[in-house]
């Protein structure tokens, strides 16, 4: 609940601020308004998105105010006519700015489909949109990486998997956030040391190439590391010819074993995983090694993982790095933040939709909320409403997009918003879990899937769909701004 | 040149801390080692990489030091026997580590070949290792990065080229250090203000769709706007329909003409970019706004943008986002960091050599250097030596996989080595280019590759090899390491 300035205040589309500059220069900047951040399309041809990063989002917002050499960069910039881009008193207004937004929000580890809110942000016209972007990166980015985590979980098991990503990167707090996702989304531990210091996740590692390059012989590089760690060895086969590193292996771990230690497993790091698992594992059970893991890494992902586990891999421990914390696969997320409400000249809040040629594009407008709904404690649907226009009155979800039947999710024996306070005028109302109570959070929430919703692909489409009136409304906003248009146009 | 810690020190691999510690129990960690960072593989179908990243690293270099609290969390790791992971003795040499390194780099803006070092470390096996993560983090993002915004320059032309990825970063470190490399490798501007702000880069940035949809009317909102900032007006067109959106911005723009202002242009951000610029010129045009510019954003990258303009789009400024700043198409560098060289019993600095089943991923032992041959002032190849077998003797590149004739760079009429030395001791030896020196340099450079090379795909390979001594004991090595390897089996 700090409020210490975080020097990060201008992490932001500079659009932003002509924006609130313009919305000053006509009175309206402290206008209320309603803004929702959501995605359209699941990423890794899945059904859903897991939410992750709200607490990191949170620290942001808490420290936001601007500096004096915040305000004093925005006085140097310039427009098109070398003159000053912004007045001097809207500069003043601006450094005397505080949050008092009101915020919404999914708990971390909540399972979203396209369409739905993560966020809801309420609040003074310029204050919302100043926050846009830094919000966006913070959730768009945590999210897919959670996302990503908790679907190699899923093909995991119960194996451990650890996320081995800072070297590859999006630069440092590409790496820092990732790990907090990964661990969020089901990840067990990471490589990165200063991750584990700053988010409480476990660390793991043991040895690269190098350690074996720096002594003259494979073997006499795990003895040496025996001498080190003697009940922390796993040590890494491949570095010239992966069989012979797995004998050189079990030769340094029966000298631990006769003096009373234990070797934790060996490491493969390339060539064909799925063959030099079975191969190595048939080694060490030779050898009384049933106990020792067999730890993989290298360019590996769930789809990989899937493959592996088919073809009888033995592989118990995966090291993820790269597809991991930089969503190879789908590198981005493609979360919007959109006006959907704004205080009209009476005072009063008042609808606004986005309208595009794709009408799966076109917004949904008011102050939404998401109640979903559970039978035997599995989530069955969900119906996306405005408080505007009211709840549910009965369960039936119309789909925004087509002129078809509405879901009927009668059958539920109980129903949750899922948009919980967490900002009222700029303060903390919530306490935020622990990163580990989220994690567990995010476990819970996927039990609550179907397993059909849960499949890596072709999952069967979620139920959601709009509340009656609220589709109504969105029909008739449609139409009537379609209408206006073309009147606009003669 | 601060040397103020940065409390970022952690950022490394558990693993490296692990072998610092074996290193430490075998009395070795001080032994004078080194490493090369390089890349083995092109991103994006090209053939090179622009490098970048150096003063971002050094920024981390220069503030290593661990804190009682780094100190303190490592002494509370266990290993799986449930004991301290580290003896106290250690960590007590831990706290008083500092780093006495050599570093030799390529600038920034230097074009990279594969299995050419950017950077070379020479030092303490210890800190060589705990660096690594931290290197291969920062300059494995910055050059891809910097990579894809040449490209992406090099299909631009003269016209101007805008970062707009903040928000679908891969967090906020994602998008700083993307915008810094964005405008490395030839952006002209960012939207990121906090990135303005550190890195002195130009931002730009008008109005999005919340503002036309916060006013009654577009065309009402357009006016909004010309009235805040006359001399900077790109209206953004396709909140509603797209071409009725340029009717109302011309509508507008003429009101500002006849003010004695001038409307810069318009924005399209959906739909068919290349049809409705199109369309959008020849309004503008009829109606006497030849120089208004048409930006155009969504989705872009080097290849969308040549196909536009191929298809005759009048675009003229490229707002470019998600596929920039996360390099969509191939979100990492495979960049790596090898041990080449080590000091021997004998206090003498021995080369070594890693082997792989692909020969292609055995490594080049020695301590490298990269000599770049050029005639008529373009660059004709490049010859890696080993400072320890001695410079080229003559110009003949031998291929590093394949029993081929060299390649023979007589022809030259100037050369240079690119590793430079950067840190001495520890200490910065050079003094280092700012971000638009590194621009200017990187954009020369890229004039100095033959056209050919510089194509987005299938150009001609670069002539590269390695020097003849350091290519006859390369191929030594694998020979003895086999024939090792196989005695050791028996």
């Amino acid at each position: 609940m700090s409020r210490q300035p975080s020097g990060r205040s201008l992490l932001t589309d500079l659009y932003q601020i002509t924006m609130a500059y313009g919305y000053w220069c006509q009175g309206m900047h402290e206008r209320e308004s309603v803004f929702h951040l959501f995605y359209r399309s699941p990423p890794f041809g899945g059904r859903h998105v897991v939410a992750a990063g709200l607490v990191t989002a949170l620290e942001w917002l808490d420290g936001f105010a601007l500096s004096a050499s915040d305000i004093a960069f925005l006085k140097s910039l310039v427009g098109n006519d070398n003159q000053p881009l912004f007045r001097d008193a809207f500069l003043a207004d601006l450094s005397k700015m505080r949050l008092t937004i009101d915020l919404d929000a999914m708990r971390e580890g909540s399972i979203v489909y396209p369409h739905e809110p993560l966020l809801r942000v309420r609040g003074q016209l310029w204050q919302c949109q100043w926050i846009e972007t830094a919000l966006l990166n913070t959730i768009n980015f945590q999210s897919l990486i959670a996302t990503k985590a908790s679907r190699i979980r899923d093909i995991a098991g119960n194996d451990s998997v650890l996320e081995f990503g800072l070297r590859r990167a999006q630069g440092v707090d590409g790496a820092m956030s990732a790990s907090r996702a990964a661990y969020l989304g089901g990840c067990d531990a990471t490589s990165n040391v200063l991750a584990g210091k700053a988010y409480g996740i476990p660390v793991r590692g043991t040895h690269a190439h190098s350690w074996v390059m720096s002594f003259e012989t494979e073997r006499e590089s795990f003895n040496a590391y025996a001498d080190a760690m003697p009940n922390n060895c796993i040590f890494l086969v491949d570095t010239y010819d992966t069989l012979e590193g797995v004998r050189h292996a079990i030769e340094v771990g029966t000298r631990l074993r006769n003096t009373g230690h234990t070797m934790v497993g060996i490491r493969l790091d390339s060539g064909d995983l799925t063959s030099l698992s079975i191969q190595a594992r048939m080694l060490l059970d030779a050898a009384g090694f049933q106990d020792a893991k067999i730890v993989a890494s290298n360019d590996l992902d769930e789809n990989a993982m899937r493959e592996m586990k088919a073809a009888g891999s033995p592989i118990a421990v995966w090291g993820i790095g790269t597809k991991l914390v930089t969503a190879y696969d789908q590198p981005a997320l493609g979360g919007v933040y959109k006006l959907a409400a704004i205080q009209d000249g009476n005072g009063k809040l008042s609808p606004r939709i986005k309208l595009s040629e794709t009408a799966i594009k076109t917004s949904v407008p008011g102050v939404l909320q998401v109640r979903r709904y559970y039978r035997d404690s599995h989530a069955v649907g969900d119906i996306l409403y405005s408080e505007l226009t009211g709840p549910p009155q009965s369960p039936m979800a119309f789909a925004p997009t087509a002129k078809r039947e509405p879901h009927d999710l009668s059958e539920h024996d109980a129903s949750e918003d899922l948009l919980v306070p967490i900002l009222r005028g700029g303060q903390r109302v919530a306490t935020l879990p622990s990163l580990i109570e989220s994690r567990e959070f995010a476990r819970a929430e996927r039990l609550r899937m179907s397993p059909s919703t849960r499949q890596l692909e072709d999952a069967p489409p979620y139920r959601f769909g709009l509340e009656e009136r609220l589709s109504q409304l969105r029909e008739n906003m449609i139409t009537q701004a379609t209408v206006t248009n073309v009147e606009s146009a003669k």
